[in-house]
């Protein structure tokens, strides 16, 4: 089992989804690879893809997946024995401790009117209820994600529907949260939002293959251009006669995941319209008006806080400087780490750059504290490499409530901000100074866009 | 991907079952592995086990299974994760060229009343009848087992039972052919046997732990003495309180599998009360009587012939001899045999003792040709190193007709004795004489039992 | 790393060597394979082979090796990168507990003259002053095998020599000892065999192609003939022009290794004219005239106590009977054994027919007995089963004294013989009779082969 | 075998080396492991370390190597089997295009005095020769790796020398070429550096523990700090007296390799009183002073050109920007590459901010140009993101002649500079205007530090 030295200080999200139709009959399965590819930021635990392949008059359903990461998981002669023109990806972070490749994605299944893969990125609040009348009904239940609640939604309802996107529709409609749901059948990839778009869906097009994924740069990955984003609460369905919109669920409001454009999305996506960069930029812009400081140089936290840096430092005057060396072979290691050698792991991950930060003022800029282990240890890197002062800034308010809708956030006790106040924390990670942006300044990051804040303000979309 | 130089001549069965229930709540995964490696014989594609674990005021499930060897499925730390003091273990042959993850067993699901995990030795005939009834009913399947539609069964019947075990009789109840099934709920050991008595399921006990086995030899491996078998029809249930037959069902006739005893069986097992090894020599024993023969020594094919040319030596006075050494490191292998090499893999796994065979008229015993191939090999080896006459004796009537319970007989096409009369086979396989033993002699192997003689008759139990 | 729950109660060789040259320039990397395979009963701990290949004009040599047995070890595609038409492999038991990939052979190395390549099975006894005398001269050493020092006065040889046949047979005048070596140069195959003939060594042809192998076995099993023994002391060189003697060491004695046939060896080998299966049978008749005993059967012990029970049975009359299954599957094994599951190893690899021995005396052959712990099991295990007595009969004389070429016998204290009478060994084994076969009695295995016996009388052939 | 899509476009060295020594006998295995993904970058092929252990009154000598990554090489449990308190480690890039276990280090061996282990970064230009003499010795070479050719010449002068430091500093004298060693005896560890300094090695301390490592990097991942570089021709032994310096190769010239600079150290190592992260700002600065442009805003590519970028935007006060984002996932992937993904696999790794450079005059800077093809793609992909113009800017001179220190320059025909002028390659690479940073312009980078700048001028510092 692999132990991961990495530093686990950070909010993580549960999946990236990818699904692809060729309408010239091409395989997919290497795009499927690196779309998946594309999206491993979005989760590293397990990957896998289901295809539909047509052979001998019949459509067969070829599944792959497992725990590790999409080129741990696929190898050459897999991609071959994965044929199909239609398929469906998934990339997994799990949310518990121990790893298990019986909650790997697709959910692919026979069923009365033939096979079905799902999968799914997000959280369903209502699973537990639907779950029971499921089991009422008869189902068996092999893993314990709600994709596969979905997926038996999908086909209890397809018995009294015309065709599998009526059914998919009729599902949809039961489900409360947030989703970006692919489901693919024999001759069909269908792609549903969640009516408030919490979670993100986007389409894209090569040629005449259509292309669904999680984020804009995976669609980049397999050389598509974006064509437009799924709506909230809009169910497309693409089928040999080219893509169709087939309901539009209504939602009073929308509430766009604000983490995304914090820091789950690639920095290089496009998201309901804007820009993740853009995003990130702007926030640092907004925190360095939230409270001026005298510094010499602003510094980002690699990778995550170098955007709000530029735009901190563009919108202060105070110049961009990069303090830090980050080693992209640590990570993933089978050496389990003792508790020392714990609080190494950020100090072997990150390293200073003594000539930048000598004497200097710093203003030092992260997406999020979450525990707030990992600022301390930067903190104290750069005042041991002679730094005099380091103002820390964070571009997004502090963590308090829990998510509903499939953001993995530490329960309260866990997060520095819901037990300690802000200057106990500034004390805690032994800062000159410490500020967060304001929930008022999130316009500046992404315009009129309507956001879901629930984990800052306890303001949840859906009662 | 895995490529067996093995000699592929032989019929092969589907699986081996093993559960356990120890009543003072030990650990019981070290006993599923060695219960199931004195099982590996019935299977060796893939292996699994499933415990069922008291923790919390919970009940959970523990399960894993792969393609496989016992020995390469399971690793130490595997055993010391899955826990639990009640657990079902299964052996696989697949019938299918390809190896398949998906269809290890044991199948292991949650469902309205908690878990549930099912193994199964043996063939439903109404499979797809019950599916599509369980499709109808909205039922997912994620295998192509029949074991999933016997589990589907179970927990259709188990709302309107009063306990597992009711729903376990009902079910069974529905299913048409041969069976030895074990159900795994969290507080119970279910074990069950066709009506007929096609597959075989014995009890044994060690101290206070139960054993429901396939064969009586992993009964031993455990260090647990043979209590009985259980009977045909016979469903018990094992739980906190001991073990109890809940129901009998009721049949007009038996049929044992009679290919348990002719070669699927360990020699050392004793089935529905008869020693395996007396049953083989017995048949070598009519099997002396069928034709004389004027030999000078009986050899017997390792392992399979090596009890029936014993008897077929004690019966005709004709002595006993070992003219084959066997590499018992050959048969897994990475290797892909050319043609050539593929003829060559019986000369590789079974060499002649020169000495032994020069100058001799040899009656050479095995338990069964399939395809022929073999047998002709072996008469050539023992030609080449001398034998003057080679006269072949098989302990089994022709294979002429499919078995619907679970057996892997190759299509007719493949069956040299379908297309070819006896005679033909002698001379296709260049022997000096050929004899199988006679329908009418089984009772020699089996005393009064009654058997499944289908494949050698057309008679089929079950119409 | 791999634990063994397999009886460790043998005693064991180190190695089997095996060499080819095709002199039509065939590829020999399968025949290297399939050569390895029929030897590895002579060591299962590692396995390699290196061949000579030339290839744009220049003669380059291929090598691996590695711990495993012959099918791990070498996947398909190894031997389609091994090319070659001249190659040696080996394959290794190490005496050490620890497995150590560095000590695999061959032993591959470039020196002044090109590319060497040695395999060796033997054990040399001045390996120590010659290492010391080439580390004087400047040698390095990467492993603490005898084989790297006798490449070392190869080389050194080499130098003043005419051709690499005239340093090895330097070479070999200065090793003391047991061996059957194999050496491959960039474009000949020498073969060595020790002056005692301790070791053995013999040469086979198919076509055009010539073996050099451990045992005949291995000649069959690439579809080979055997031409001869290696003579003692002979040293024979392959090249393009065919095979040559080119020294005959002398020494006043001969002296081939009395364990060969009494279990090294695989049954179905010729060594020096002797067949080892008739060694072993005439064992058991010699045995069956030590001291007669009134028993019903006669029963070996699988695999290695069945040629001299057959023998004891025809010399005695009294009927010979399988008593035991033996689980070919059980042996290698991630599991790491608890002290109890260790004694129940013997019984889950073996395990006994009851109906066979139940009221019976019976005569229990088997070839050695080492610590005793085995036999001790086994006897249990009969009377369990409800023998009346059990008379044990070993086919080989007590070891007692060390063996100094090549045999890893254990230390006195763990020789069970060494440290009590035969009466006290009985007791220990709960055998109602022990016996050994004499000493005087060896000519009936070997006729006048003049054979080692050092470790039953301490009479060594080297000083 | 795994195939690299990562962008093979770049320059390689070939070795990293770590040593260490602790005077209280801590077990180092684990500082090895972390010093060495320290020092990951420098060569990902292969990885070994070697350690002394003292036990039962002898020194022994522990080693472990394979190919793959440190994290890959290396579990848990080998770190807990490496045992002992001195030790060192490599890692290694292949310059053959297939891997080769055989030739990973160190190299380990036994001799007349004992155990040696020698690792070494660097290439000596006398190997051939040196080998043929210790050939004509009698030595045996299992690798082709230079380090053992200096381990032999180590092995060689130690008999007769008063010890390992005095046999170290007349084998270094034999050396010409580039050269960062470290030799491990059973009691000391040692480190020479080559008289020109061509290679870098730099001496560390962490209480009583002592190490010397190729970079500063390394010395800071296990908690070091950095005491002073190992001077140009100084021969140090560290032992339980502590560190002395046993001898100073003089040399008349200086010549650090000036590629150490430009890209193969890490940003936050600190090389012969250089910050290497400083001298890439001031090459980049001293780039912005080659040409004026009129440019909107200065981007590096990732990472290596983010440095020059930086300093670049400092001094022509051009804004800087980050207009790529880079998937740190994808480089390591089993999946080949068809020669379409192949161009794809720069996309794949790398991608355009659009909103950055859409409609802005860019200056691009990267470290090197070596075949043209990764930069193309990039001024490509810039331009379909809407950059109006590219001006490519390079902080390095061209690369024009061969090196034969240790870094691996392609042949002249496979570096587009040495066969195209500047305008041609411009043209080729689609830029609107490119500039090398000149040769003369390298005193900003590194101020008066001596450099080896053959690859750039044909002025070689060894003749």
């Amino acid at each position: 089992m692999k132990n991961c030295v990495e530093v686990q200080d950070k909010l993580h999200e549960e999946c990236g989804v990818f699904g692809i139709y060729s309408m010239s009959g091409e395989s997919v399965s290497k795009d499927i690879y690196y779309g998946l590819e594309a999206l491993q930021h979005r989760g590293q635990e397990a990957a896998g893809m289901a295809l539909s392949d047509f052979k001998g008059g019949m459509y067969n359903m070829a599944i792959k997946k497992d725990i590790g990461l999409v080129s741990e998981v696929f190898h050459e002669d897999d991609l071959e024995h994965l044929k199909g023109n239609i398929g469906v990806g998934h990339v997994r972070y799990s949310t518990t401790g121990e790893s298990n490749a019986h909650n790997a994605q697709p959910i692919g299944m026979n069923y009365i009117k033939g096979t079905l893969a799902v999968v799914h990125n997000g959280n369903i609040v209502n699973t537990d209820a639907l779950k029971v009348e499921q089991m009422k009904r008869g189902s068996a239940h092999y893993t314990t994600s709600d994709t596969e609640v979905i997926a038996y939604e999908i086909i209890k309802e397809r018995v009294n529907s015309k065709d599998i996107e009526e059914a998919t529709v009729k599902a949809c409609k039961k489900l409360r949260g947030g989703y970006a749901l692919l489901v693919k059948s024999p001759r069909k990839l269908i792609g549903a939002r969640d009516p408030l778009g919490i979670k993100p869906l986007i389409l894209g097009k090569r040629d005449d293959t259509y292309i669904l994924a999680s984020e804009s740069a995976a669609v980049k990955a397999v050389g598509g251009e974006i064509v437009r984003d799924i709506e909230p609460g809009e169910i497309v369905t693409i089928t040999k006669d080219g893509i169709e919109t087939v309901s539009r669920l209504q939602s009073s409001t929308k509430a766009h995941c604000i983490f995304e454009y914090i820091y789950f999305a690639r920095n290089d996506s496009v998201m309901d319209g804007i820009s993740v960069n853009d995003a990130r930029v702007s926030a640092g812009e907004a925190l360095a008006k939230v409270k001026k400081v005298d510094a010499d140089i602003v510094v980002g936290v690699p990778d995550s806080g170098l955007a709000a840096a530029w735009g901190y430092s563009k919108e202060s005057n105070i110049p961009f400087a990069m303090a830090f060396y980050k080693n992209s072979y640590i990570g993933r290691s089978f050496i389990k780490p003792t508790q020392n050698e714990r609080q190494m792991a950020v100090q072997m991950k990150l390293s200073v750059l003594e000539n930048v930060v000598r004497d200097k003022n710093i203003v030092l800029i992260d997406d999020s504290i979450v525990r707030g282990t990992t600022m301390r240890k930067l903190v104290d890197m750069l005042k041991a490499a002679g730094a005099k002062e380091v103002h820390v800034r964070i571009s997004s308010p502090p963590f308090l409530y829990p998510c509903f809708y499939g953001t993995d956030v530490p329960t309260a006790g866990q997060l520095i901000a819901s037990e300690h106040s802000t200057e106990e924390v500034r004390e805690n990670i032994g800062a000159d100074s410490l500020e967060y942006l304001r929930v008022e300044d999130f316009k500046a990051m992404v315009g009129d866009l309507p956001l879901c804040t629930a984990c800052f303000t306890n303001d949840y979309p859906i009662k």
